[in-house]
C-alpha cells in the first residue's frame, strides 16, 4: 500500500483539507510514513493548514523527532503557533529535537511566559527527570474542604494542562508550595463535600529531585506502580511530576538503547527508517574496528602457533566450532544478565548468586557440549588423540566464557559503565583468542605429535 | 547489605509483626529478596499473619511469580483469603503462574462468584489481551445527565474495582452492554451536573477484541497514547478493558523476552535470581546444540580447503578475524532491525528502504574495514597476495553479511516467525561458514600458490 497512501498526504496539502486527511488515517505508523515522504515545501505548505487540535492530534501520535524534523522545515511562526498548542512536557520534548537556530526562532516568536517556561525545562541536563516532567501539578491547601478543593481544581483545570494522567493526583502542599503529601482525584469527587483535604491526604509520598536519572525515576515508578511521581527541589517545593506514559517512553527508549549496544552498535536515537546510511556508518564503525584491532590479537595467538598447525593441520578444522561455542555460551549470559540488571531484577549485591549459578549451568553445558564435540570428532574421524583435545577444549572454554560472562556486566556497572556496552560481538572476541590458547595448550598437553615443539 | 537484611523478614514471622516490617521495607528489589531467602515454613507461618492490605500492597510490589511461589507455600485457606484480597486481574495473573494443584485448592476455597470469575479469565489463551485485561469497567448510560452519571460512578466504586488508572475512562453503553463510546472521568466530574452523558461521548474509541494479541494490544494503547483500551466481543459488548500500566508490563515483558532470543537462548519466564541451573540448562542448550551442528559444517568446508591451508598456512591466520567481522556487521543490523521491527517503526512494507539504507551502509563499512585489514596485513608481513586475498574478503564478507541481516528479521516476521530468534550467535553461525566458502574462493582467484589446486 506504501506508494499508492503516501501520496494522500501531499494531496491533502494541495487540496488545502489535512483535517480530512486526519480523519481517514489514524494509524501512527502510517501517518509517519507519510510525513516522511513530504518535501519540505509541501511541510512548509502544510504549518497554516493544521489548526490546535489538529496539530495536538497529529504530533500526538507520531514521534518527537519526526515532530520536529516537521516543525523545522515550516516558517517560524506556524511552528511557534503548532508548538504553542502542545503540552508543556510534549513541547520541550519537540524542541530537545530540533536544531539550535530553529528552535531559537521558534521561541523567539512564542509568548514570553510560554518561552521562558520551556527554556527552563530546556536547561536541565537530558538525562534528568527535571527535563522529562510536567512543569505544573494540581494543588489543594490540606484546610480546604473536598468541596473547596474541586471547586480550586475547576478553575486550574481550565488554565493547566490536565489530562487523566497529570490529573490523577492531587497534590496538597502549604502556601510556600512544599509537598505535603497527595490525593487521588478520584478519592477527592467521589468522597463528602464536608470532608477537609486533610483527612483524605497519603502524607508518605514517594518524590524525586529534578536531577535524578530519568531512568532511575521511571523505574521508580514502574516498581511503585505509581501513575506520576512529584519532583521536589532541596527544599521539598513541588516542581512538577513525572507521567507514567512519559515514564514508559524513557523506559522503551533505554530498552532500545540497551538492545543496540547489545548488538555492538552506539545507539542511533533517532528512529531506523529516518536514520542515513552515513549516521548508520558512524555508529557502527567505531565498534566495528574496536572489535577488528581486539580480534586481530587472534592472528598472532595462531601464528605462534603455526607450528603446531603445521604438524597437526586437523586441528584448524575445529576452530571456528570452539570458539563460535565460547561466543554463544556467553552471548546468552551477558544478554540475560544486562537486561535483568536493567529492569533492576539483579543488583551488585547479586554477583555471588550469579557466579554460582552460571557456573553450575556452565559445568552441565560443559558436559553436554563435550559430548556433542565426541559424536563430531568421530564422525571427521580425527583419531582419539585429537577428539580428547577438542573434548576437553570445548569444556574449559564453556567454563571460562562463563566466567568472563558472568563478571563482566556487574564489573561494569560496579566501574559506572552502562553494562549493555557488553555485546554479542565483544564477549564472542574476548573468547575467540583466549579460547584458541585454552586450545592449543591442551593440544600441547594431550596430542603426543606436539610434545617435542 | 543482603544477609544482615535478609533475616529482617524472618524474625518479623518469628516476632508475628509483618506490618513494621512493610513499614521498613518500602524497596520492591529488597523486599523479594528477603522473600526468596524465607523457607517455606516461613512462608506458611506469614499466610495467617498478612491482612487484606498488608498483601495487597506486599503483592503489589514484587512479581507474579513470586507471589505464585509466596501463596503455594501457604494453606489454601489463608492463600485464598489473600488472593480474594487483589484486583481480579492481579488475581488471575498470580493464578496462572501457579502450578494446577494449588491454584486449583486456592480456587476452591475462594467464594463461588470469585471463583467463577477468575476461571473465566484464566480460560483465555495467555497470548490473549482477554487474559490480562480488567473484567469490569465504570460504566454510565447515554442518557444520563452527568449528576445522575457521577451518582451512578459513586455507587460502583464501592463495588467495583477502580483506582486511577481503571477510572480514568468511563464507558458508554446501552442496555444490552454494548460499547457506544466513552467520556473521561475528569470530563465528567469537572463538567455542569445538568449536561447530558451523550453530548460528552466521544463515540470515535478504538476497542479490541479478546483474542487480539496482548502484545499488538499493548503496542496500540501505547501508539495512540491512551490509557485503557476496551475488550468487545463480536457483537460490540464490553468485556473489560485493558490498562496502561499492563499494557507497559506486557511490553516489557516482550522486551525482555526478545533480549533473551536475540543472546541465543529461550526466553526464562522467571526472574533470572529464581532460575535454577537446571532450568537455565534447559533454556539455553537447544541452541548451542542447533549452533554447534550448524557450526560443524565450518569444519567440513575447512576441511574440502585443506590442501591450501596446507600450502598457504598464514591463510589460517586471518580466520577467527574474518568470520568474526562478518559475524559483527550482521549482529549490528539484524538487533537493531529486531527491535524497530518490535516498537512498531519497521513493517514489512519497507523490506526495500532497509535493503536500500543497509547495502549503502554495507558499502561504506567494506571499504573502511578493507583498509583496516590492508593495514593487520601489512604488520603481519604476509605479502601482498594474501594482503589483497584478505582485503577482497573482508569487504565481501561484510556485503554478504549486510544483506542476509537485512533480509532474514523481515523474511521470519513474514513466515510468522518472531524475528529476535536470528540471534547474534545464529548470525555469527550463519556468515561463519559461508565466509570461509567465500575467503577460499578468492584466495584460489589471487593466489599464485593455489592455481594447481
Amino acid at each position: 500500500m506504501g506508494s499508492t497512501t503516501a501520496t494522500a498526504l501531499r494531496s491533502a496539502i494541495a487540496k488545502r483539507d489535512v483535517a480530512a486527511w486526519l480523519r481517514s488515517f489514524k494509524d501512527p505508523a502510517e501517518r509517519s510514513h507519510q510525513l516522511a515522504k513530504c518535501s519540505a515545501d509541501d511541510l512548509r505548505a502544510l504549518g497554516p493548514l493544521l489548526d490546535s487540535d489538529g496539530a495536538t492530534e497529529l504530533f500526538e501520535s507520531i514521534d518527537d523527532e519526526l515532530t520536529a524534523y516537521v516543525l523545522a522545515a515550516m516558517a517560524a511562526p506556524d511552528a511557534a503557533s503548532l508548538v504553542d498548542a502542545l503540552d508543556l512536557d510534549h513541547a520541550a520534548d519537540v524542541l530537545r529535537d530540533m536544531k539550535d537556530t530553529p528552535r531559537e526562532q521558534v521561541l523567539s516568536v512564542l509568548p514570553q511566559i510560554r518561552a521562558d517556561v520551556l527554556r527552563g525545562l530546556l536547561s536541565w541536563p537530558p538525562d534528568s527527570v527535571a527535563a522529562h516532567m510536567v512543569p505544573e501539578a494540581l494543588t489543594v491547601r490540606p484546610d480546604m474542604t473536598v468541596g473547596e478543593a474541586v471547586a480550586s481544581i475547576r478553575g486550574d483545570a481550565a488554565t493547566l494542562r490536565s489530562d487523566s494522567r497529570t490529573g490523577a493526583y492531587v497534590y496538597v502542599t502549604d502556601d510556600d508550595n512544599r509537598l505535603l503529601g497527595v490525593v487521588a482525584f478520584r478519592d477527592l469527587v467521589l468522597c463528602d463535600a464536608q470532608d477537609t483535604v486533610a483527612a483524605l491526604t497519603n502524607s508518605d509520598v514517594l518524590s524525586v529531585s529534578p536531577l535524578t536519572d530519568a531512568e532511575e525515576a521511571a523505574q521508580a515508578l514502574v516498581d511503585y506502580n505509581l501513575v506520576a511521581v512529584p519532583v521536589v527541589d532541596a527544599d521539598n517545593r513541588l516542581l512538577g511530576i513525572l507521567t507514567e506514559n512519559t515514564a514508559n517512553d524513557i523506559t522503551a527508549e533505554e530498552a532500545t538503547e540497551d538492545a543496540e549496544r547489545q548488538g555492538g552498535s552506539e545507539p542511533l536515537e533517532v528512529p531506523y527508517l529516518r536514520a542515513s546510511p552515513w549516521l548508520l556508518w558512524r555508529k557502527r564503525i567505531g565498534w566495528l574496528l574496536l572489535l577488528f584491532i581486539a580480534e586481530a590479537y587472534t592472528g598472532t595467538v595462531l601464528r605462534h602457533f603455526e607450528e603446531e598447525m603445521e604438524a597437526v593441520v586437523a586441528l584448524a578444522f575445529f576452530i571456528p566450532l570452539l570458539i563460535g561455542t565460547g561466543g554463544n555460551t556467553g552471548t546468552q549470559i551477558t544478554t540475560t544478565l544486562v537486561r535483568a540488571m536493567a529492569t533492576g531484577q539483579v543488583r551488585l549485591r547479586d554477583v555471588p548468586a550469579i557466579l554460582a549459578k552460571e557456573m553450575s549451568t556452565g559445568m552441565m553445558i560443559a558436559l553436554t557440549m563435550a559430548l556433542a564435540a565426541l559424536i563430531r570428532a568421530w564422525m571427521l574421524g580425527v583419531g582419539p588423540e585429537i577428539t580428547l583435545t577438542v573434548c576437553l577444549t570445548v569444556a574449559a572454554i564453556v567454563l571460562w566464557s562463563s566466567f568472563v560472562a558472568s563478571i563482566l556486566p556487574p564489573v561494569l556497572k560496579k566501574c559506572r559503565v552502562d553494562p549493555a556496552v557488553v555485546s554479542a560481538p565483544m564477549i564472542a572476541t574476548i573468547v575467540d583468542g583466549t579460547g584458541l590458547i585454552i586450545y592449543f595448550m591442551i593440544a600441547h598437553a594431550t596430542l603426543s605429535q606436539l610434545q617435542g615443539l
